[in-house]
């Protein structure tokens, strides 16, 4: 049993983050929900009973063992050290700790054992990385990845309740002939593609395809790894997709490549030639596995692979993730005495 | 002047060649249009005249010396030697012939000398391999392409009018909260993206993958070329998008390839870190260049370099691309006279 804590509760992964410690009957003494003043005193249903959003304490006492941070970067990068100095363990979605390295970066298929030494925060990896990861991690213990090149169709739900929000009411827009407003996204959305909206830098790489490369090198702790990623909005509600060219060590078969990933966990693999049925970020939208298929040789790589996977964002991609997390620190007994795991690092 | 002929006149891409025919003043002796059963009678405006869709004439004899052909691989397949034989250049925008030795594959930005030697049809690229190759052509002829590997974002309108309406309708049917009825895809296209619908080999790629490969070689006439594309249908109204890498016979320094770029005809470069403004296919659509952008240095593979593509699949992608085989070929006084211009190859 563990008190648990979600701030962020009235955005799209809060909000699928109570549903999934409902579904998969997490162990609960207590759940209290955090979320900006503007929330704060909304009601939320959970089981039979109704929960209070309530504004952040200022002492940082979220009277919690387990904090699920899902309310922005700046908001982790100021006080989640303090939350977890109260005892709890911050299982954070945002992208402010990913790579110090005091906090590991974990998904739970992939480096699960990673969780067991913290400091008091756990980061949850971006979305489009542990999608990818969930396919690639298997194939690189087996083969050893050395280049993968990604290119993404990702779910406007990756910007929030917002983002779906503005594709919903743009779309509308377009089909009635009238001029769509753009509020969330700097372009349209509906009917169009548009490069990722996070910021550009110098190597003309923006932050969603650094994350891509930083956190698939720190998950599979492989410096070497070297992925080129371009990450690219599409007009999708919940899912993302990605075609993924992955190159190994040595050629790899296909029938292995094949072999591996049917026996990875959290994976289906979806790959009917005959009837052209492949993953789909509708297919994958509201369930907890990663589809992957269009599994081929690189047709331009001799023992290269080919694939393309699609898991929904909001899962497996946010607050799916971070409950396994949370599960996993509570099955190894982690929870509760951050200071009796930490690995000796002054926080 | 010339006597020019549409086939599949009541298609998008029929539609759009009836526009730009009007738009770029092509110098018409006469001008008739051509379309099945169900559309023959049908009244098409064309300046301050109005012209009558006729059913195809048994004898083969269109009344041409350019015959436009979009009605579908099937009718190219069966009559349009029979048409060229009647004294027509056939400039053929279906899959029929493309890869025929007979027949040259043109983009008139890259290879528009090829479309001299012709033995009366003369062969217009797949929209996906056009707008690819206007920009990796000059990169080819500048620094030798070895390999490209290409995700693409396909907009409906690949799938001609049918997959236009068919997006409209789902779209709609979702905001209602209706059930999306399926017609003209397996698979729904509103708010999803698929793996596109043309049928997979035994290789695993499909069709519209392998026209990407086979066609850009016979193109850039570089029988080695490697090129690995996944092709993927999202729910875009008219303009395709590629995400490509490109590796060539030597590095590649960015400065390097974008004065390429900048120089290249039908292009535009878009590429504006600052703001985070790239090519999108609402951009592009019902322009008649190419936008290029997202340049930068593979972070993947030193010298290697990496950009985004997008161009109106009907304009340059299909009816564009095909007046201008026909422009040029007029421009050089290659057009009735097919006989004269064989390369001595019985038809």
């Amino acid at each position: 049993m563990s008190r648990v804590a979600i701030v962020g509760a009235s955005g799209a992964v809060g909000a699928e983050l109570i549903t999934l410690l409902e579904e998969r009957r997490f162990p609960l003494e207590s759940l209290r929900l955090f979320a900006s003043r503007r929330s704060a005193g909304k009601s939320v249903r959970f089981g039979s009973t109704t929960l209070t959003i309530e504004e952040l304490p200022q002492d940082g006492d979220l009277g919690a063992d387990i904090v699920f941070s899902s309310a922005g970067t700046s908001l982790s990068r100021e006080h989640a050290w303090d939350w977890a100095s109260h005892g709890a363990v911050v299982i954070d979605n945002t992208s402010a700790w990913r790579m110090d390295e005091r906090v590991p970066l974990v998904v739970p298929e992939v480096n699960g054992e990673a969780a067991a030494v913290h400091a008091g925060i756990v980061a949850n990896p971006n979305c489009s990385t542990i999608i990818a990861l969930m396919a690639l991690a298997p194939l690189h213990r087996a083969f050893t990845l050395r280049r993968a090149v990604i290119a993404t169709y990702q779910a406007v739900s990756g910007a929030g309740a917002a983002g779906i929000e503005e594709l919903r009411r743009q779309a509308r827009a377009v089909l009635d002939g009238e001029e769509p407003r753009r509020e969330k996204f700097q372009h349209q959305i509906a009917f169009n593609v548009f490069s990722h909206d996070s910021a550009v830098g110098e190597d003309g790489y923006n932050a969603e395809e650094r994350k891509l490369t930083e956190e698939s090198r720190k998950i599979l702790g492989a410096p070497e790894l070297q992925v080129s990623a371009t990450c690219v909005r599409v007009p999708v509600f919940r899912a993302h997709s990605e075609a993924i060219h992955a190159e190994f060590a040595r050629p790899v078969a296909l029938t292995e490549a094949e072999a591996v990933l049917r026996a990875a966990p959290g994976l289906e693999l979806v790959d009917d030639r005959a009837n052209n049925s492949f993953p789909t970020p509708l297919d994958v939208a509201g369930r907890d596995v990663t589809l992957v298929g269009r599994l081929r040789e690189d047709s331009s790589l001799p023992g290269g692979v080919a694939l393309f996977v699609a898991g929904d964002q909001i899962r497996k991609g946010a607050a799916l993730n971070a409950v396994q997390i949370a599960e996993d620190l509570l099955r190894r007994g982690l929870v509760g005495e951050p200071q009796s795991v930490a690995a000796g690092v002054n926080v």
